[in-house]
Parts: C-alpha cells; sequence; structure tokens
C-alpha cells in the first residue's frame, strides 16, 4: 500500500493496519531495523550508530562496540569537530556521512550528541561538542542539515541533561527549571528550530524523578509543542522499561527490540483505558513518516568517494586541533631547516583517534602522525621516532624512556605525543581524574631537561590537567580524538602547511578541584545535583574569578588578528528586539590563517543572578595576510533574554546590555553597548507574595493602598527607614497582625481577581 | 486550678478547659505574652528577644528593633561568642542571661541562633556561631544548659534552614536530604540531646517547598520522635500563616497573638474533623508545661549583679577576639615601652558592639576602647585619638583622615579601628559585598604610608575580606562585635593584660568569589538552591583546594603551643563505635595562654563523597608557661557516619579514618588513624536497581545467578572485560533483551520479597 514504487500512503495504512499491527510498529524488529508489516508493504529501515562515521554492525545483538563494523570514513569525533567552531565544515561532514549511510542503506545516523560538558570526568564527553548550549546548537544544526540533504535522518541525542555515565540509565539529574532552560535544553531548542531532525533519541536518565523516557513534559510539551519537532521520538537502546508511560509521554518508537514485551504493554493499556488509538495513531503516523522519508534514499544504490571523504576528514581533523601556546614561535617546524626531529610517544606511530562504546568506527584507512611526518619531510629533515612508553601500561619503560631521551638529546627538536589510553574515557563509565598517566609526565620531564625544543602534542577525548607539565614544553598542541586523518592533519600543523585555527569549546582548568561540579558529580544512589546551576564551564570561571589554565574559545594561529571598529546598533526593539554587531577583523601577520570571531553578551544591570557572559554569536574569518574583513553578526531576542522562574517564559529585561567581541571568553578586544526596553513582567500574586509584590502589581497596587490607609501599620509600611522590612512580610502574615486592615478572605479574593485579569 | 501557689495540674486544666479555651491557649496574648486563662488560674509567661541580653520591650508591637528596651546587660553577640569555642564561657553566659531574664519576670529568652553561616552575605550572621555544624550545636548547647538552670527557657531558632534575609518569610531552601542531616539540622539536633530547650523556634522559610512552620516531618517526626524533643515549637513571629496546617504539623504555639485568628482557624478545623481533640490537648499541654515550668523563676522577686554580669561580659569579649596576625610580634603593646599610640577610627570612640533587629540589646554600661586603653595607661603611654572617618558615610572626610595620618606620623604605633557601619549588617536583609568602605581603606592606606607599624582591629558581625588591604597592618585582630564591655577587652588585649584566644568559627576567603554559595545564594522569585551541598565553610574551601585568608579555627596567641603524643585508638567497636583521642599540648611560650585543641575526622577510604575533614571535636586548654596538659577527646559513632540517603539513615563505613589534631584546620599538628568495622548496609532493590546491585544483596544475588546461566547475555555479564558495563545496566532494562532469561514479572516478586526480608 504505497503511492508509487518508494512512498507510503500513511492514511491508508492507518486504516487498513490492525491495532496489534500498529503497536507492534512502536516496537524495533531486532537490534538495528523497525517493523514491517509485510501484508500492507511496509518496509523496515535501519538505524546505525554514528555520529563521526557510520557504524554499522555486521550481526545484530552489539550495542557496546565490541565487534567490527562496516568500513567506513572516520571523522573526528565531537571533542575535535566541536573545536572547530566551524559550521561549514560540520554541514559537509554531515553530508558526507549521509552519502556513507545511504552506500550502506542505513536510514537514520544515530547522532549528534549535544550533551553539555558539564564534568571532564564524563566518560562519554568525546561525543559531545561543548560547555556551552550555542555552540553545540549551532554545530549540531549545521551537521544534521548537511546529513538531511542526503536524505538520511539524524537522532539527535541524548535528550535530556545525560550528562554522565554513572549510573547514567537510572540516575536523577537534579535540575531547577531555569538551569535546564538556559543550559541543558537549548542546544536541543536550536537544532530542533534550525534543523528539525528526523528523530530525536531520548535520554536514558531521569529528570528530577521522571524517565525522560517517560517525560510528557520534555518530549511532547516542550519538544513538540514548544519548539514544533515534527519527527519520531525514538529510546536510546534498552531506555525504556516502563513502554505504558513512555508511549503516552512521547516516546514513539523503542529500540532495540524487546521480543514483543512492549507490544503488550501497550496494547494492555489500550484495553485498560490508559492508551487511546488516536495516541498510537499519532505515534504510529511518525514511524510510518520515518519509513517513508527514507524511501528515496533507499530507492537506488548509492556510493561514495573514499578518497574525497578522506580528504574531508583531513580538513576535519585540521580545524579541530587547537594551538594552546606557541612561545618562541618554535611552531610551525620549517621543513626546509635542517635539523633533526624527534618524534616521540607511541602515540605518534599508534594513534588514538576515537573513543570506545558504540561511537567506534572501523575506518577505511588510518594515517598516523609519524608516517605524515615522514612523507612530508620527504628526507628533508631526519625524523627519528622512539615510542618512549606502552599505552595502555601504568608503568614506565625504562628503556623505552631511555631510548626516546636520547633521541631527543640527538634532535633539534622533540614532538612529544602524549595522551590518554583508551581505557580512560569510553561510554559507559566516568573517568575519576583528568590527569595524563604519570609516566608520560615523567618522560616529558626527561625529555624537556635533555632538549628545551619540545612540542606537545596531546591525544585526548576530553581535558586533561596541563598546569603540572605545560612549562616543559614550548608548544602544546591539544589534538583531541581526530579521526582517521588525524596523522596528516597534525603533520601539516607542525610543518606550517596548515595554520591552527581551533578553538576550545571547553575550558581547561588549572585544576580538577576548580570544575564546577566538584561535590556534586556523579551524585550517588541514584540522583546528580546540578547544584551549579547556571555556572557551567566559563561561566561558573568568569564568577568564581579563577584563572585557568586556557578559557574557553582560547586558540592560537601560526599568525596575527586585530579588531576594530566595532559597532552594536539595535536594528529592532520591543518584544523582538535584533542588534547587529559589526566589527572588522584583520590579518596582521604574515600568514593565511582563520580568526573565529567570538561575542558575549553580558547583562551589568540584571535583578536576577546571572552569569557574567555568555557566547551568543561566532563566526570564523579566513584573510589573507594583510586583508581584513568586515563581519556582521545579528544577535536576537534570546541573546539577551533568562528565563523567568516565576512567570516561565524567557523575559529580556530592559536596560544596558553590554557585548564583548574578542578572540576568546578572556581576550576580549572590543566593547559597546546597546539599550533594549525590555519585557513588562507582571508577577503572579499569591497570598503570601509580600506586600512590596502586591504593591508593585498593576492593578492590585491600586487596589491595596486604599485599604492599607495611611495610619497605623501603613504608617511603619510607608517610613522610609523601616518600611524596607514591613513591606517585605508576605500579604497573609501582615493580614494576622492585629489592626492591619486587609483580611485574610479579602486577600484570597485579590489572589483569585488579579491573576485572572 | 494549680497544684499549689505556682505550679499548675495539668491533667485537672485539660479536663476543665474548654475547647475554645485549649485552642485560645494555641494564641498569643499580645506581641510577647502567652494567654492566661482566668477562671483556671493559669497566668499568662513573657516570652522576649535574646540572645545576647534581655530584650524586654516597654511596650507591645516592636519586634524589629526600633524601640528602646529596659537595661540589660549586652553579651557579645553569637559571631563573638562563636569565636570563643568555649562552652564554660557560654554556660556562664547563659546562667547570667537567666539571671537578668529573672529578674525583669522574662520565662523564655528568645535565642540562640544556631543557623549555619552559609553565606557571609546573610544580613543575620552575627546572630549565629559558626559555619560549623559541631561547633554551632556545642556552643548552643552549653549557653541553653546555663540559662535553662535559672528556670528560664530557651527558644532555639530558626529551626531550619534559615540561612538568609532576603525572602526570608516565603523563601524555599531546596537542600537535599543528606545535606540538611549532615550540615542544617545537627547543630539542633545536638541542642535537643544535650540541653533539652524548653522551645523550638520554627524559622519562616519554607524547606523544599513546605513552610517549615508546616511542616510535620521537621516539627515533630525528627525533632520530637527521633531526638527526643520535649518541649514546645513556638512560631518566628508572625511565621504561621496558615494555622489549621501548622498546628498538626507540630507548630504548638503561634506568636504574636493573631487576635483571635487563628483559634477560629483551628476551631474550624476541629469542627471539619481536621484537627483532632487529641492534637489539641498534646499542643496544650505543651504550653500549659512551659508555664507551669516558668513559675518557680517567677515565684520570687530576684535580682541581679550588674557589675558581675559586666565583669563576665569583659571576659566573654575578650574570649571572642580572634588574633588573625601579629607580624614580629608587635602585639601585645608594652604599656611600660614609652611613646605615642595613635588610635584612630571613630569605632574607637563609638563602639559598634552588636547587630540591628530584634535582638538589639540596650546596654548597662557601655565601654569604648579609646576610654578603656586611656583608662589602663593611665598616663604612662601618651595616646591621641583621631576618628579618622564618619561611620555611616560612604564619602571620606578629607579633614578628618589628615589628621588622622598626622597622628600616626607622631606616633609609635598606630592602632587603627575599621569596621562594617551598623546600617551593613541586619535582620532584614542580606549584604551585597563583603569589602569594608573604601574610605576606611584608604584611610589605612594614608595612615600605613605614614607609620608602618599599623595594628588593625576589625568591628563586624559577619566576615569581611581583609586580603587587599592586610599587608598594610602587622596585627590585626578581628574583634567582630563585642557587646557593651568590648572596648575594655581589646583595650586588655592590645596591652597584653589579656592574651588573645578566640578562634575562627567562620572562614575568612581570600575574596568573595570563592564562597560557596556564590551563584545561589540568595536565590530569586521564591528559591534558594543549596547547590554546594556538603560543602560549605571550610568543607569547600579544602574540596576546592582554594587558598583562604584565614582558616576556620584559625587564632593566634601571644604564647605559642606544641603538640605532642598523639594517639587515638578504638573504644569500642561495632554499632556503637568510640574512639579515644589522646594529645599532649605544651605552652612553649614565655606567657600563659589558651590554646583549642581541634580534632577532625576524614574518611579516606569513603565511597561515597565526604568532605575532606570534619570538625568533631575540639577543647580549650589553658596552661602557664612551661605547663603541659594532656587532653582526652573521645569521639562517638555520630563522628564517624554519614547520612545514606538510599536506606535514610546514619552509617559508619567500615575502614580507615584518619584523626587529624590541630591548631586550626589548615594546621594540622599531627595525624593518628583507627579502623572500624562499619556497618552492614543491605540496599533496598528496586526493578531498575543495577545488575550489579541485585547480584550485591545478600539474599538476591543468590536468587539471580542460577537464573542468568552462564549462557547467552550471562557470559557477558560475567565477562572480565565486558561485564562491569552490563552489570550496570538495571535489572528491568536487562530483561528487556530478547533472551534474557529473567522476566518483569519475576523481578517485581524478588521486589517484593527481598525487601521485605
Amino acid at each position: 500500500m504505497t503511492t508509487d514504487a518508494t512512498r507510503l500512503d500513511i492514511p491508508a495504512l492507518l486504516a487498513a493496519l490492525t491495532l496489534e499491527e500498529k503497536a507492534a510498529l512502536l516496537d524495533g524488529l531486532d537490534f538495528w531495523n523497525t517493523q514491517p508489516v509485510e501484508r500492507l508493504g511496509v518496509p523496515s529501515v535501519m538505524l546505525s550508530d554514528g555520529p563521526h562515521g557510520v557504524r554499522k554492525q555486521p550481526e545484530e545483538g552489539d550495542h557496546l562496540g565490541m565487534l567490527d563494523s562496516v568500513e567506513a570514513t572516520c571523522f573526528p569525533p565531537a571533542a575535535g569537530l566541536g573545536s572547530s567552531w566551524d559550521v561549514d565544515l560540520l554541514t559537509r561532514v554531515g553530508e558526507a556521512l549521509g552519502k556513507e549511510a545511504a552506500a550502506e542503506r542505513v536510514s537514520v545516523l544515530l547522532g549528534p550528541g549535544i550533551n553539555m560538558k558539564r564534568s571532564p570526568l564524563c566518560g562519554r564527553n568525546f561525543e559531545y561538542y561543548s560547555e556551552d548550549p550555542a555552540l553545540a546548537g549551532e554545530l549540531g544544526a549545521a551537521w544534521i542539515n548537511g546529513l538531511q540533504s542526503q536524505g538520511i535522518g539524524a537522532s539527535v541525542k541524548h535528550y535530556a541533561a545525560n550528562n554522565q555515565e554513572t549510573e547514567r540509565m537510572t540516575v536523577s539529574a537534579e535540575i531547577d527549571e531555569r538551569t535546564m532552560r538556559e543550559i541543558y535544553l537549548p542546544a536541543f531548542e536550536t537544532v530542533v528550530r534550525k534543523s528539525q531532525p528526523w528523530t530525536v533519541m531520548s535520554s536514558y536518565n531521569k529528570v528530577n524523578g521522571t524517565y525522560v523516557a517517560e517525560s510528557r513534559e520534555l518530549l511532547t510539551e516542550i519538544l513538540r509543542d514548544e519548539w514544533g519537532f515534527e519527527g519520531l521520538v525514538v529510546s536510546d537502546w534498552g531506555g525504556s522499561a516502563r513502554r505504558a508511560e513512555s508511549m503516552p509521554a512521547g516516546l514513539d518508537l523503542e529500540m532495540p527490540s524487546s521480543g514483543g514485551m512492549g507490544t503488550a504493554l501497550i496494547l494492555g493499556a489500550v484495553a485498560a483505558g490508559k492508551i487511546t488509538e488516536a495516541e498510537i495513531d499519532l505515534a504510529v503516523t511518525r514511524v510510518l513518516t520515518l519509513v517513508d522519508k527514507a524511501q528515496p534514499a533507499l530507492a537506488e544504490a548509492r556510493t561514495y568517494d573514499r578518497a574525497a571523504h578522506h580528504k574531508l576528514a583531513v580538513e576535519a581533523a585540521t580545524a579541530s586541533v587547537v594551538l594552546l601556546k606557541n612561545e618562541g614561535g618554535i611552531l610551525p617546524l620549517d621543513p626546509a631547516a635542517g635539523g633533526r626531529i624527534a618524534v616521540i610517544g607511541e602515540f605518534a606511530r599508534s594513534p588514538r583517534y576515537q573513543g570506545a562504546g558504540s561511537s567506534q568506527v572501523n575506518p577505511t584507512q588510518l594515517d598516523s602522525a609519524l608516517d605524515a611526518l615522514n612523507a612530508a619531510l620527504d628526507g628533508r629533515r631526519e625524523v627519528v621516532f622512539a615510542p618512549g612508553f606502552v599505552i595502555e601500561s601504568e608503568e614506565a619503560d625504562e628503556a623505552l624512556a631511555a631510548e626516546a631521551v636520547a633521541a631527543a638529546a640527538a634532535a633539534e627538536v622533540a614532538v612529544v605525543f602524549l595522551g590518554l589510553p583508551a581505557s580512560y574515557e569510553s561510554e559507559g563509565y566516568d573517568r575519576t581524574h583528568i590527569n595524563l598517566p604519570a609516566q608520560q609526565v615523567a618522560l616529558l620531564d626527561a625529555v624537556a631537561d635533555a632538549n628545551p625544543n619540545v612540542v606537545v602534542v596531546l591525544a585526548n577525548g576530553s581535558v586533561v590537567t596541563v598546569s603540572p607539565w605545560q612549562d616543559r614544553a614550548k608548544a602544546l598542541l591539544e589534538a583531541w580524538l581526530l579521526g582517521q586523518a588525524g596523522g596528516t592533519a597534525i603533520a601539516d600543523l607542525l610543518l606550517g602547511t596548515a595554520n591552527p585555527s581551533g578553538r576550545l569549546a571547553e575550558t581547561i582548568p588549572v585544576k580538577f578541584a576548580d570544575n564546577p561540579a566538584v561535590g556534586n558529580f556523579p551524585g550517588s544512589f541514584g540522583t546528580v545535583r546540578y547544584g551549579e546551576g547556571l555556572l557551567i564551564g566559563y561561566r561558573w570561571y568568569d564568577a568564581r574569578e579563577l584563572p585557568v589554565a586556557y578559557p574557553f574559545g582560547h586558540g592560537l594561529s601560526y599568525t596575527s588578528f586585530e579588531y576594530r571598529d566595532l559597532t552594536a546598533s539595535v536594528v529592532a526593539d520591543g518584544a523582538e528586539p535584533r542588534v547587529s554587531v559589526t566589527v572588522t577583523v584583520a590579518n596582521t601577520g604574515d600568514r593565511a590563517g582563520t580568526e573565529t570571531v567570538q561575542v558575549y553578551v553580558a547583562d551589568p544591570e540584571a535583578t536576577v543572578h546571572r552569569p557574567e557572559q555568555e557566547l551568543r554569536a561566532f563566526a570564523r574569518v579566513t584573510l589573507e595576510p594583510g586583508q581584513s574583513e568586515t563581519v556582521t553578526l545579528e544577535l536576537g531576542r534570546r541573546a539577551f533574554a533568562f528565563w523567568h522562574e516565576a512567570v516561565r517564559t524567557w523575559v529580556v529585561e530592559g536596560g544596558v546590555f553590554d557585548i564583548r567581541v574578542g578572540s576568546s571568553s578572556r581576550d576580549i578586544r572590543a566593547e559597546a553597548s546597546v539599550e533594549l526596553t525590555g519585557d513588562a513582567v507582571v508577577l503572579p500574586l499569591r497570598a503570601d507574595s509580600s506586600a512590596e509584590e502586591w504593591l508593585a502589581h498593576p492593578e492590585a497596587g491600586d487596589w491595596l493602598r486604599p485599604l492599607v490607609g495611611t495610619e497605623g501599620i501603613a504608617a511603619m509600611m510607608f517610613d522610609p527607614h523601616s518600611g524596607q522590612m514591613i513591606r517585605a512580610i508576605p500579604l497573609d502574615r501582615l493580614a494576622r497582625f492585629p489592626g492591619f486592615p486587609v483580611t485574610e478572605e479579602q486577600i484570597a479574593d485579590a489572589v483569585a481577581k488579579f491573576n485572572a485579569a
């Protein structure tokens, strides 16, 4: 029952399907495929792990990354891509992934992961972009738009507030509403509004005691009714225990197959009158719509250009590397300068290029930095390699270390590849510290003693502390996990064939104890308190006036940039304010390079607690030496708004806002300010609202003032000295003071009257 | 209907009182007195503000400290007394207050205030002892035992979690149960268990959304059923809005009088069957018991010795001062040394000696430091006074400043009295920063430029930052608010007539941004999140490895002490462990002095998050030069226990505990360790408890293992490589994996069976 060879006639199908068939469609067929309905010609479609490569399993049942999948291009994981701040790049990576998925007849790629990096300990941080919701949202939307342009669906995950692996399937994230709205939801909102993903994956965890999989507020009211999500909600694998609760909450599709248990529970709930057939039809429509949307890409056999995708992987990896420091311009290494280069560290030969778990990709090829350096130098400079250590060993190997020190001593420069062993970070568990293995730091010390010209290249999926040892290195390249082409990218950057342009998408703290979630993460006995509230990442370090090793947004280049002529002007005031920010960026160095212009907004006059500044826009500008370009960024209403807990909506407070434009969150190059009218907020009144709040209400104030009069307590209430304390008293409490001229009954009536008005 | 001239026959009264009379007894008569029942001879008794002096109002209706009360000895407010760490002193102050209350025919003194100092911004911190619950609890119990020995009742306040003035009458303190149990309740628990106060005052605020005044959990289940409180619960003044809810929750007496409204609401609830007459009788019994207990002290006219009490006030003030620094032994000033002393700062002449609000006392006399210095020196050294600034002015007075600088330049030493204006801290509102007025810091700068021999004496009810300016002073005396005798105490300490012995009961941070509650305090729109959890005060600074200006427990002396021969031994292991800690303290200097030995306990092997260390015992030792004394302190079960959220009780985890003994939280002089067996904890099982938790259960594990078997998923579950991730999956989720050999029905049955066992 399809309209043509490939498309489904969904209304006709709904009419033809039995209730049992409908309920069955809401469960998976097996580990990766949806249920078909053969008698009606409804095919099954395949979902597959991502998101930095197509992880199509050769057999079912392995969601934990233990078996090899089909070969696919391994792009940089999100920790790398997030550092590119490059929406165009992310779109192209998405397109390439779409092509690969189509070639593999995978209809939905399970990604991107856009959760916030709340703690550096989160074992899955390498799958997430940033500690900032604006950055994560823009990058996620770009990736999805690219992917979906190929007729392949995304599954944005893990919605929502899934920020740790410890107790990940049951932990309740205890988050106040404002923090949820301002920090943990906005990336998802951006993605929905800007890229309408085919599917959203509900997360394993609870939020404030309710499983996300069973939260009608999150899956329906916010996601669909408020943001306008039109697609399907799929469970994280094994993340829907109570199907009779999750289905009416808005979780359309349970994956993997529950072997019929979910179907039985849904049918039982229908029989018991707890789920209506209309609700079933809605969810079935979403499943059929997904199947339908998948058909065009499945209609023809597709292929992709492996070489071109590897080239894109090189570009993506190059953009993902952050040059943290570069003393005396030790980098780039001049290929023509002569002098031996000691390449030290097993990671140079055996790259760590992705994290462990469901996202693990079987790459089409794998470049090592050592091979890439040798190939690029082509004998122009001698390269001597010494592994220095065994990656997964906690013990130093004295012979390897001695060999490395000797190599360094005999070289002009030592490039030391350090990083985290794969066992340090994975889906499924969290880290317990953020240090490099001690033997690697000891090796660096010994190498630096032998040769002061040290360049360190880091391989890690989430932040490591650099403060204890970074003074031993003149240059420091944070290379994250870079996918299959990372080795080539690193060689290009070391040799100046490419110019570093990555920016930190997460703060590198001086020490772990500085992190906002210390004392709260990962919680215990099933709950984790988000005690730092809004203050995650740089918002925390700024509020706490804490020094950091490297701030959010930081990243050096081999050239330099100047900012000029900042202007910020109100394009529209009122209900939908828009502010235009214009700044000219000039390349003042002698190489082509890319600057990432960052716009932070601050509300110095806020009457509520707000972060010191928040990233609201950014743009990459690539400039030839001497070239300059004027960049215009527009800020909308939400760039200025906060979530007002009392009226439960976004509010712009009238007044002056600071617009800070710079090269990192702590390298602001120019500031301007704008004044906005803001929103009128009328607080709802309760019997125990303070007299002050009652008096401030536009109508209740006029009602209350004459009642109170000017005698007795009123004289005190309006006394300039003592009045403040009296007016802070709830009206219902004042009513109990003998002689107060308003009764509790009058207050109750007034609450009803003025809140209704 | 009294048993003799003074005592009540409560059973007979209960039988004779009408329901209306009973309900009326649960409301106040007026602002300060309970209801009498004249026909039955039940008198009224008076309650009066405290707690550092008797604040008996000459007329009713002023709870905000705007009118003068009768004269009474003004002892140091809690910020001062808390710094004494002296339980004997607190007992004697309590006794003196009892005598004064009796003389004024006040039956209940509203104090002590033992809330935690969560944020230095809390406007009422001067009324509270400490950031540490053990210290606050011990001091509060001592004070109460002293007071109540005189037949006068205490009203320990503000129960509970009343840690700010902003929105104080309505704010909901959002606190997780473990933090409540380990930080915000223990001082109250200690006071109840050690001193059985006649009354407990319920606080204005809500806890987790419920008014404390209406919380049966707090007012009855925890306070009475668990801790054994036998007295009466009285509302904070105006703190019981909904009487039909507060009364059955356990709030016996509403104050002040509601003018009959409360009585009517109670009677209405009885008529509606929502309150039983048995509940009324219980509350009435408590009111009558209070009235009864008050009679002996009222039976005779009593007086007190003003001079003796002033002398005690001198002693208390002396013990309250903390010598923070003393470079080059600039203090004490030798009275016989000759050389002019410049006394600078208006506070020397016009002491700020207590805070504003309900605790304000009308003192029997008032010593200024200037007068006391002049009297003590009696011409032996010339004293030149210059006020330097106008206290309540934010603007510098150039002439006064110039005069002060000139005085300093012409003197051998300048003693500079700085502090917070009274308007900076008060009941009713919170501070917005913790800085001294800028003009005072500027004056200090100018004075120090003129004369490097600077001693600063601080007057402040709550912490001020000292880091920006303290390098300008060689010595720094934190003199808090010291009550009416502070001037004499300061003179004695400056001149070495007394030796400083106070210790910080709260950390002095380097800067405000370091404080644990930043970003959360004081909340907004009716809620405040206690996001720092257990980590208040030094617990935070330790966990965060933050430098502090002066750590909790710090305080110098004019002599020096050595610690020797620490031993820690387990006196009893098992269910009620006891550990005996013995240490010898020697006075190694040349003056008599007092050392405060502090015992901190750490649990380095804890499997749950715990503070780095916690104060569990302390003792003051006064020693002559060369003298030594062996101090023994005993630690009980609670010194090692944490509140286990899953089993909802105190749990000692078996293993090694560190016992750290020292002179401050960051000046540990000796360490020992003990090993305890600990408690066996069986976690309750849920369907979504992890397989790991199921397997760990003593009976459920034996049930589950054979069911799972060794094939299929079981092979994975017990695989050394992948097993951990599988075992972390909730059992009900595993049951949905096709082929898992345990059904959801079996799990549900097992939950019922093994939790019941």
